[in-house]
């Protein structure tokens, strides 16, 4: 280790010294031989090359480096080597290149009499490999990230390109050579040999290590590396640099950022800014919902007038009341925030709930940075502006100017839209998804999806945290978050604005700069989290993922009545990289017992469409008594022998025998039928069994959800 | 056009001469002379070639095909030319041309000096170009597919490749160009010149025709053609052929079809075989069914003892029945099938629906092609076995044992599975969607998907057909008529077993060979078929398709009051094929006019949260006047200055205004929002406008397949 951090040492020192001069001169890319001196002081293989000044010279360097090389006329005038003959290609022996520097340094002079011949560079030639690109990009949300695809067409027509956050370690660097599509290539086809997968990799992680240690490198592209059975080697280099590096945004510790947001999501006592008697109003929702909703802390209305509201006395300031304060909820038009925001301050409340809108989502940009300028100063964490507040179900707290909600749950979801978070509400209430909270945060000038993620990693009320967003401010610090938080509670994320079109819709509505939807998507996945594809993925994911048992391995088997739905289920195996087991002898023996004889073998089971409850009964038992089995899938078809309550019913208990017997392992089901099979999953979801009507879809994308956040966490 | 088809007969003329040669001598492939040979009839270019015996007769003819050329000894006794120094590439010049003459002579003289020297064969060299590939593949259910994809890497490791049913015309051929994701290459990158679109497509349309014209060629590649700018050479050329054709499956024509379709979909007399008294028999289900769903023609029981069965007089055989019967709804074991269905035959009924199991399901394929031979021999068209039954609403019919169901409405619906049948019932009674017919297709020994079709074309009660299926027993013919019918009504199909793991589930349950998926989604695009990815995108699109009045223009508009769902529906927009307008400058300023200053401008509208109903009103009532916009796409955002119902009844009220003027555009609708959402979708569904609760995908995937449908049927 220690030779490694040396090396890293030095080779900073070298970039630093390059850059100083480049700095200086007031360039910004680097010229050739200090791209050169770069690579060679990063370890970053290069084409072997030398200068010659006599044609002995040149036999003995080219015999060093190896045959073929390449020869090159030296000197300052002649610009255009080709032109002036200075150039041979494809040299293969000694006697070859003595006779070769001859005869380019007498083209040369043919050429331009006057040239001042230098010597000949005698360069490796590079044949054979696969062309492939290795870059780094700085993006504004997330940073240095390091860049891999194939050469030529593949990386230029299809945008097949992998990314990830720099540095990478070996591991990671090896990811990316399968995160292509044409991955295949790098292994060997038509009987070519596959490229040096190790030598590659080391490749990449020089350079994410690079452009890590030496901020100012905000491009770098090797194009093309040769890849090949032995070795990797970069033809040719460029590296862009900035000087002039871009503000980082504050980053508290995690420790600081729990101190703060436990106070916020658990508060002993809220101030409600901008309370009201008034039906209609904004600060008359938020305290009845308050009380209604039997939040148990202390409620504070703050009024500039009045006395008593909805029976409990009112203050002019927060600054009056008299015991400690926890959070502060505005509703008050956003000319008033900033002085509200102050008293709020000294109070030395934790958070403000910013509820107002008349901030940076209307241009005004200046209001909202004067309010984050007084949060600061005064240490106020603030959540919003432009929100509809927030609700923390184990405190019975909502802090919101939106209709009431108390199902408990294990679901916490978030959103910076209003919009959807009343989809998640209507959604929520319909489905009886339980939520410990549901988080508004609108502009996010403050308070954003890694203040909650730190939050929810240790809130004992959350097994799941669903997100809705259309940009991160810092997509680093979240990245740096999820990836930890992701190893305990699985994170979805919808990421609006991933297509071009959506991304200039994000544009407009939050002034955010949505990245390349290629670097989230392979960002998210780097950091564990499960990206949902549509609103309906995220809301059902948050839904399922915290009723399914974690499974402890990957073998799936479909059991269904219906083998029409058998197929519709195995094809969304495929979709979600589900793996439908081999049958054993011995088990499909044992499943055919139960089953009759024109029943199908092997995965799919197919128990057949007449049978009665304990067909279903017997085959799920067994399916979960067995241990190579690690997840069900089931396909019950309505038919009047096991009617759809009686199916969920018989299920629910043979699922309960197990689990008293410690067997929990995750079950999904789709029910194919008439109006009654919406009773029937519903029954079976409120018992740990994901169902749903009328798809074969869904259910198994919840279960592949819940199994790519196994494998993201390390428990596959 | 008459010279177009003498050269077809010519080339058919020399096609059936060389493979006549090939039968007599067993071969199952052309050799390169045959092949060659074959291409030149067919116009298919190849490279230039000539035998010359001396070496100024070589050089003229290297002067007369151009050079860069190849030469080539040829000696029957030489096999290896390139070992015995008979090979030269890249010659350029005629000189050149005559030197390489003797000295490849010379070369082969030495390697065997006993080598009868038959001359050099002098080729045509070809550079430059893009490397595609040019084939035929003869598919177990479509037959004769022509296919193109791009060289090396990216038909192998990356499967880009295109099929289409041959034979394809000019225009087909050109859309394959389109239709590989590497098509960008192409029309050239990096500055390369793009390739010669008609001569690559009149190559394609010519392997269609060879290989439709000539049943026996089963395979043929052209790998690889070299697609330049001026031409398209094949460079190498394979055929492998079949002598012993398949059987076709009988085609009845159209009118045979619909003589029949007609009496089975809409029949005047039915009778039930295995008619019941008794709860619970699938024979009392059928007769209920029948009864109680308001049927006004005959019902004749027919039961072996019965006199009278539920109040009507029973028979012993439809044989004994005095009127005329449309169809026989069978509810009798398997075995008894044969018996009942040659009566049925001899009182020569239109129709019999085989609701029994165990035939080729169940592996006795014996037992079901006794009863296809019967229904044969008394041009008695089966429905099934292995079924539910059918439904038809427009004569209150319900021909199953099913649950009844009687919503009236415009989408006829067909599964090839029990479970996916009960499925849609649940599903369509759960949602008020109206039906024309929903029919099991199970085992499918006669009637299929393209009698189905054939029906449903010309059914009045009819708008869109919605089929699941897993396999097409002839895919050539459900094409050919798929192509028709949906010039006039959508069709949508989900295909099960589209994946490698769902084929072989498919394999598994029904016997059915599952053909390649790629090949699926272009035959199924190419006959304008609607491809639904879920079960869900099948039972939403049968729905919302018929709802929606067809696009005049590609021209959408989102008009929003939650910015949020205006990203994500722009994302969805894009998912879906669908174009987002670039919203004018004067049409821009008016609809400024009606939302808050902080309101986005372009497209989405987003008109913000807060506004009241009005602000809806206007701006959707804009979108529907200004003729540049063809459809709306509405994000609506529950407040409570504009709850759910109050916005669902706005957006009914302009657009009946709208209509009453002539004014139809299509509208679809997210609706975000506390659970009121749900009535309020319903509502606005009830009267046209296609909405959703807590999703933002599903109702611009409905948009989208209404789109894609019209732009199929050449309406946009």
């Amino acid at each position: 280790m220690n030779g490694h951090v040396d090396v890293l040492d030095d080779a900073r020192t070298i970039a630093r010294s390059i850059l100083e001069v480049v700095k200086r001169e007031g360039r910004t890319s680097l010229t050739a031989p200090e791209a050169r001196e770069l690579c060679e002081a990063w370890r970053i293989p290069i084409p072997k090359e030398a200068l010659a000044t006599t044609a002995d010279e040149a036999a003995a360097q080219a015999q060093a480096i190896g045959f073929p090389v390449v020869l090159k006329i030296v000197s300052p005038q002649i610009l255009h080597k080709t032109e002036a003959g200075g150039v041979l290609v494809g040299v293969k022996t000694a006697d070859d290149v003595r006779a070769g520097f001859k005869r380019i340094v007498e083209s040369a002079g043919r050429y331009d009499s006057k040239a001042e011949i230098l010597g000949v560079q005698v360069q490796q030639m590079l044949v054979g490999g696969q062309e492939v690109i290795v870059g780094a990009v700085t993006d504004p949300s997330f940073g240095k990230l390091v860049a891999f695809g194939l050469g030529g067409v593949l990386v230029e027509v299809l945008k097949d390109i992998t990314f990830r956050l720099a540095p990478v370690d070996r591991t990671e660097a090896l990811s990316m050579l399968d995160g292509i599509q044409a991955a295949a290539i790098l292994k060997g086809v038509r009987g070519a040999a596959p490229v040096d997968r190790e030598a590659l990799s080391d490749l990449i992680v020089k350079v994410s290590q690079l452009v890590d240690a030496v901020p100012e490198i905000v491009e770098l592209d090797l194009n093309p590396v040769f890849a090949r059975t032995d070795g990797a080697i970069a033809a040719d280099v460029r590296v862009v640099v900035d000087f002039e590096p871009k503000e980082a945004r504050p980053r508290p510790s995690s420790d600081e950022i729990l101190a703060k947001m436990n106070r916020i999501m658990r508060p002993d006592a809220v101030a409600v800014i901008g309370a009201s008697a008034e039906d209609g109003k904004i600060g008359n929702s938020v305290m009845k919902n308050l009380i209604n909703g039997g939040y148990k802390g202390a409620i504070y209305p703050i009024h500039p007038k009045a006395d008593e509201i909805l029976g409990l006395k009112a203050y002019k300031s927060v600054k009056d009341v008299p015991g400690a304060i926890d959070i502060a909820v505005f509703a008050i038009p956003a000319k008033f925030v900033p002085q509200a925001l102050t008293e709020v301050g000294e109070k030395k409340i934790s958070g403000a709930i910013l509820i107002p809108s008349g901030f940076a989502e209307t241009g005004d940009h200046e209001a909202q940075e004067e309010i984050v300028a007084i949060g600061r100063k005064y240490d106020v964490r603030l959540m919003g502006p432009n929100i509809y507040g927030f609700y923390y179900t184990p405190k019975n707290l909502c802090a919101t100017f939106c209709t009431p909600f108390d199902v408990k749950g294990r679901a916490a979801l978030s959103s910076q839209s209003g919009g959807i978070g009343m989809a998640i509400i209507g959604f929520s209430r319909s489905t009886k998804m339980g939520v410990s909270a549901i988080v508004g945060l609108g502009n996010k000038s403050d308070i954003d999806e890694d203040d909650l993620l730190t939050f929810f990693e240790q809130d004992d009320a959350t097994d799941v945290i669903a997100m809705h967003l259309e940009d991160l401010k810092d997509g680093r610090a979240f990245a740096d978050v999820a990836k930890v938080v992701s190893k305990k509670k699985p994170v979805v994320v919808l990421k609006a604005g991933r297509t071009s079109l959506g991304a200039r819709a994000a544009s407009s509505h939050t002034g955010a700069l949505a990245g390349n939807d290629k670097v989230y998507d392979d960002v998210l996945r780097q950091s564990g989290v499960i990206r949902a594809k549509s609103l309906q993925d995220l809301l059902q994911f948050a839904r399922g993922i915290p009723v399914l048992p974690t499974p402890k391995g990957e073998n799936v088997v479909i059991i269904t009545g219906a083998g029409g739905s058998g197929v519709l289920l195995s094809d969304a195996c495929v979709d979600n990289d589900l793996s439908l087991m081999a049958m054993p002898a011995d088990l499909d023996a044992a499943f055919r017992k139960f089953i009759p004889p024109f029943g199908a073998a092997g995965n799919p089971v197919d128990i057949t469409g007449g049978e009665p409850p304990t067909t279903y009964r017997n085959t799920v038992k067994l399916g979960l008594e067995d241990d190579r089995i690690h997840a069900l899938i089931l396909g019950y078809w309505h038919t009047i022998i096991t009617p759809p309550m009686v199916f969920a019913k018989v299920i629910t208990e043979v699922v309960d025998e197990m689990r008293a017997k410690g067997i929990n392992k995750p079950i999904v089901a789709s029910l194919a039928g008439d109006v009654e099979v919406e009773e029937a999953a519903q029954y079976l979801y409120d018992h740990g069994i994901v169902a749903y009507p009328y798809s074969t879809e869904t259910p198994v994308a919840v279960l592949g959800a819940k199994y790519r956040w196994a494998r993201g966490a390390g428990l596959l």
